[in-house]
């Protein structure tokens, strides 16, 4: 073989190449499991293209403020949409809907709308009068006693007949109240009536005090004058006003921008609420209101089906007609089977004909106007007047709440989907009936392949409700506890079991949290440490024992956090796993510095920050500094309450702490030394010329003493300071040189005066002198004359001067 | 059945839940599979552990610059790790070595200490006579060129020989010089001479600087002088000088510090070039000086398999031996196969007993003394003066290059591994002698499931290096292109094939960067400005076609995305399915902002950001604001060349920074007036307990003087202080009680003594007191007995001490 050819050399290789073996795993690949609905049972999770998930979920129906029953769910979705996403690589496409055509948000837009109006009337016109005022407060109550009573509570066995309380009188009003006041003190009357409706208790207190103000204005009588009186009034019996107001006005509130504009407000609310939790938002937002034509099309499409009929202006499914008709063979599923049969309740077969959910999944405004059979449920209802509509071959009317689901996921999602989401009250009838219409719409066996419910959530161990006061908001958790708090609570919990808010929970969240905290930080110290001294390091890059058994210890870990994962998302046993971790790690890391080997316990916090951060349990950036390196640790939440500022402190800050802290070590030092002062005042100059210079921070002496502080690039700073430099060394080498030039001038001064005055004149240039030495004949034997004397005078004068300088200087080197 | 009992339901259900069926996958679910120099093929990709990989990458010997070579390696196999983990889910333990004991780090080490050294004599002494220095230069380069000369080229026709060259005299240099400079005319020469040593052309360029330079100073004679001349002369002729000087002396350099200060120098230098190009670090990191213990007993355990024999000190495996030797039945995919055989050189089997290759891998230090075979390779070395040593059973040595990744990778990851990874010029014989000495000593058949090689890098179509003067560092590089662009050039090839950097390449990186960055500037102005104006967003929650289409184009993508990473980690194809989907998404932005889902292009823009901050192209935090959103884009890179500022450094640094200040001022305060030094000390405790607990900074004063440094929520630092304060008073107030009680004493004590000791027995109790107050006779008048007497004695004494005492005390105070 020709060697010289390498081409043909590799050739050939691959023949010699004949002893590589596939590995064999030393145990099964772990597989996704989740506990589907369906099912009732954790199956395997597969989905219908290989690495893509489609999913809906059941979004908010948007009226109110939002609670922790939503953060129960929301959250809960989110972290099962992050852990398919960022733990198990699937790319996901979630759908959610918003539904903001439903009862509630016309009944709660109208009186809202009304008792605005109502107020502002009030406010625009002139006080009326007071008596009228009282009458018409105590209609409302009354007409809202009358609807508490007839609604919640069983008729009780002398219950006021309805014409002795349909007067709007205060009398009648007080009649009712007495009556109610007397039955409330039978224990088992109001027993049942709670079990009608939990509310009751919630409903009598407000009614209670709803009289209480209306009997108080009443005994003031005409002092009841005052607009904010009346105002107050109002706000008292807000409820009762409002159902008052609706039932005569109500049908007047035609302007469609009425209802739109609460949904949007809340909407907005809502996900402001969800960002507050780290929920991320939908990948698909569809809201119901943009969806009308296609759910017009959809409900013609289920009656040519065979499967609704029109009744009453509106359209409702047929159960019975639906359940065991013989399906077609279009189902993604039923390939190669050809005969199935619709069912229907596939959730909950055993609430099929529960009238009571039936109903309450109607809506309120809902006529059962043509209905064939209580077990049917509208598709389509028409619109009485006060109730948006749109048009439709069976007249102005508005969606069922069920099909706007279906419609909306269909039109994203097609004619099917993997996933399925939503709380667990919404199991039936909504997500049955929803299953019903669309496999009816598709012909279809199995639209939906796993339905996922969240579960309850109860406060201390009881249902969370207005009238048991435990009802928590989003915003009021986050007064208390910080949205990692919050998150870090629900993933201690399955998210298809019932969740226990209490504190001792959250006591245990706190400790957790400690534990990961000072873990981190502590890590981080370690690595900083090293990253400064990495020479000191050397001899840190072996792999004894001790980390040999850490390291076995993480994969151990990684490999149980997979486990749980896919035991259908089991997230307390997952988070226990990376705790349990940690603290295993903190016992090699109490052997203490000098024999802690930074890697490997960097590969620790490393993954534990990492599976921190998959969970959305993270704050700030994952990564930091120029290079984006990964950091290490899951970042400083904000404290409850507080907001953050969303950046990495720990990169950030770090240099200029160690600075810090640098100096304080060396000024300790000092101190404890009893070193000079000058030290210090040495110190305190360098850490303005050099560290903080170097890192881009200007301290400005000021005369007051306290220097002022600045964030300039440390280029202009360096510049500056070695400018101030070279202008001081310029401004001494200049005294220097007028010092030197000043001694000069000394020097030629004392060596003037070095001759005596009396010997100065004595030269060739004069023949005779008198007796100070003073000339008196010149070379040539003339008298001196006396112009010439004088000025040789003052000549004389002045060596004097000199020399007796002169002799002073000497006298004193000399001494 | 009762469906009042809804557990009883529940339990029901399950009976009547019977339609379930298990989704079939449209099509199979791609699997990954990778490039393996084991069988010059892909093959399926099956860690020993399902979820877990461990990998074991030859990191740098480190001398000099990290170069593009080096780029090309590190990051290729950062990619792979990245996918492995960010993308296919995979915990991977990445180890990686650092070779610090090499002959290239000795003979570097020891030359470049020579001639500092060398320099610094010159510096020192007085400057020697120049024709002693020319003589010096003359001999060192005459040495120089024997070597080039009798290493790298063929012997020409007429070659001068040794003789005539190896008088150190400047005329035996230029006689040298003349002949290759005449050779050097002869072009089929001269491609012989590179054929044997691509560095010929770079070291005839530097021997004739060299020679011209010692030429000029020679025709100077005398006015050679000057110590910059002579540091100058020396400098040109570094290359022979260094090898001259370590001729010489070489064998007398024997402070190990020596080899260990170059090597932390370049270790160093290499983790900077690795965190600017943003590859990780790895989990594990080693060093070879760390493992010379575990390198002894490795290869006293191939000796005592008998597949290593002692020869000159040294100690060589024995490849015909292990060539076909039976193999036990340990290896971990051996099971079930009792019949094996080890099998030498599974990499490139054509390669065995190419002489070139095995003789580089041994070193340039390395005798054959000892060696049966010229297959034969070192797995220790018998060292030499001037080499680094360790003791060993036979002898003094150092461990064999090949050796050092067998030990390391077995100490970390065990009898095995999933991957190793190095570059391709290292497959033989550096990997090959690897598997033998790891099979030979676990023996076991296969120690590496998967071999991935990184391919070559070319430049312009040319194998790099500085005789082609195309020879680019990393650090060059950056100066030009940014960390992105390398990284998204890298991307556009495959891992294992030859890359060729080249403009043109760049110039298309740069296209597709500007593709990439107007687009997300697009979506992100389109969603600021749809959540400003939420009520706006009406109308555009809608899925039309165009919006399904777009959103199956995103499907579509990532399944292609998918199958390619599947395919071998083929980025090339990934990365243009997401520029590629870019284009399309452009289209459908093209209709306008007015018919436009913001949601279905952030759809599309959050994953291709994932996917891109996946590969490591991303660019500052890829989370923002308080909510810690998913940042839509993969951040501005900044230019070649600059460093990135990332944050609003100010708002974050400025209350820390003022803390310092304030603390500099104090200090600096106390020094000028000459305070106490405890004075410092309580404002170093106050530092530390108030502003810094304020701010969330624990600083933890250590034994050694440095305090550690930590970011600790302020709520927990503040519990910590108050806890430490509560038991610090609790302490105290124990102190002051005490104190309070011993006082209380005291002054009973005083109050005792307050009456004189000859008045406390005139009481009624007596009736006759001797002069001193003692009483004699009782209140009956009988004589007081001998027994009371002696008694009432000694309570007189006692008093009297007491009174003594009260006495003084009442002088003290009114003194």
């Amino acid at each position: 073989m020709a060697s010289t050819q390498p081409q043909e050399a590799q050739k050939a290789s691959k023949a010699a190449q004949d002893s590589w073996r596939i590995p064999t795993p030393a145990f099964p690949e772990p597989k996704l499991r989740v506990y589907n609905s369906l099912t009732r049972s954790k199956v395997d999770f597969v989905p219908k293209k290989p690495g893509v998930v489609t999913w809906y979920n059941c979004g908010p129906t948007v009226y109110d403020a939002s609670h922790m029953g939503h953060a129960r769910n929301y959250m809960a979705q989110d972290i099962m949409r992050r852990i398919l996403r960022d733990y198990f690589g699937f790319e996901v496409n979630f759908v959610m809907n918003i539904t903001d055509v439903d009862d509630k948000i016309i009944v709660r837009a109208r009186q809202s709308h009304l008792l605005t109006k109502y107020l502002s009337d009030l406010s625009s016109s002139s006080v009326p009068p007071s008596s009228r005022l009282l009458q018409e407060v105590s209609s409302a109550w009354t007409a809202y006693f009358l609807k508490a009573f007839s609604a919640s509570l069983p008729s009780p066995p002398d219950a006021p007949s309805d014409s002795s309380l349909s007067s709007s009188s205060f009398e009648s009003a007080a009649q009712g109240w007495a009556t109610v006041q007397q039955l409330a003190r039978d224990a088992a009357w109001v027993e049942q009536a709670k079990v009608r409706d939990e509310k009751f208790p919630m409903y009598f207190a407000a009614v209670g005090s709803g009289f209480e103000a209306l009997e108080k204005a009443r005994k003031r009588g005409e002092e009841l004058g005052s607009l904010e009186d009346v105002k107050a009034l109002v706000e008292a019996n807000k409820d009762a006003m409002g159902l008052w107001l609706d039932k005569q006005f109500g049908a007047s509130v035609t302007d469609p921008a009425i209802f739109r504009d609460l949904a949007a407000f809340w909407e907005d609310s809502f996900f402001n609420s969800m960002s507050s939790l780290r929920v991320e938002r939908p990948t698909t937002l569809t809201r119901v209101s943009e969806y009308i034509p296609e759910i017009v099309s959809f409900v013609e499409g289920i009656v040519a089906r065979g499967f609704a009929y029109e009744g009453g202006g509106s359209v409702w499914f047929d159960t019975a007609k639906f359940e065991g008709a013989e399906g077609g063979d279009k189902g993604a599923e039923g390939e190669g089977d050809d005969e199935w049969r619709h069912t229907y309740a596939k959730l909950q077969p055993w609430s099929k004909g529960n009238r009571e959910l039936l109903e309450d999944g109607e809506g309120s405004l809902t006529s059962t106007t043509g209905k064939r059979s209580a077990a049917d449920f509208a598709l389509w209802k028409s619109s009485k007047p006060g109730e948006p509509a749109w048009p439709s071959p069976w007249g102005p009317g508005r969606p069922g709440w069920h099909i706007e689901c279906s419609v909306m996921a269909t039109a994203v999602l097609g004619e099917g989907m993997d996933v399925h989401s939503g709380g667990v009250d919404l199991a039936f009838p909504h997500h049955d009936n929803e299953l019903a219409q669309s496999e009816a719409f598709h012909n279809c066996r199995q639209w939906v392949n796993y339905f996922l419910h969240t579960g309850h959530l109860h406060i201390e161990g009881l249902k969370m409700s207005k009238s048991l006061k435990n009802f928590i908001t989003i915003d009021d958790a986050l007064q208390k506890y910080s949205a990692r708090q919050l998150r870090f609570a629900f993933l201690l919990q399955n998210w298809n079991a019932r969740l226990d808010f209490k504190e001792s929970s959250m006591q245990e969240v706190r400790g957790a949290e400690s534990l990961l905290n000072n873990f981190f930080a502590l890590v981080k110290a370690l690595a900083a440490e090293a990253k400064e001294q990495s020479v000191a390091s050397d001899g840190q890059h072996h792999y004894e024992q001790a980390e040999k058994d850490l390291l076995a210890k993480l994969e151990s870990a990684q490999l149980a956090f997979r486990a749980a994962l896919c035991d259908s998302f089991d997230t307390p046993t997952a988070l226990q796993t990376v705790l349990d971790l940690v603290s295993q790690t903190n016992i090699y890391l109490s052997r203490g510095r000098s024999s802690t080997n930074v890697r490997a316990v960097l590969a620790v916090s490393e993954w534990v920050t990492r599976m921190l951060r998959m969970f959305g349990l993270g704050e700030g950036s994952p990564v930091e500094g120029p290079t984006g390196e990964r950091v290490v640790g899951w970042g400083t939440a904000p404290e409850p309450g507080q907001e953050d500022a969303g950046v990495d402190r720990d990169a950030v800050l770090m240099p200029y702490l160690r600075a810090l802290s640098s100096f304080r070590d060396q000024v300790r030092q000092l101190a404890m030394s009893n070193a000079a002062t000058s030290d210090i005042l040495a110190l305190c100059d360098r850490l303005r010329d050099e560290e903080m210079v170097e890192l881009g921070v200007a301290l400005d002496d000021q005369d007051d003493g306290r220097a002022m502080v600045k964030l300039v690039p440390a280029a202009q700073l360096r510049a500056a300071r070695d400018a101030k430099a070279a202008l001081a060394a310029e401004k001494a080498s200049r005294k220097a040189a007028a010092a030197a030039a000043a001694e000069q001038k000394r020097l030629e001064r004392l060596e003037k005066g070095r001759v005596a005055p009396e010997d100065m004149f004595r030269t060739d240039e004069f023949s005779e002198w008198d007796d100070a030495g003073l000339p008196t004949k010149d070379r040539e034997g003339n008298e001196v004359n006396k112009s010439r004397s004088k000025k040789l005078a003052k000549e004389f004068a002045a060596q004097k001067k000199l020399h007796e300088e002169f002799l002073k200087e000497q006298a004193k080197t000399q001494a």
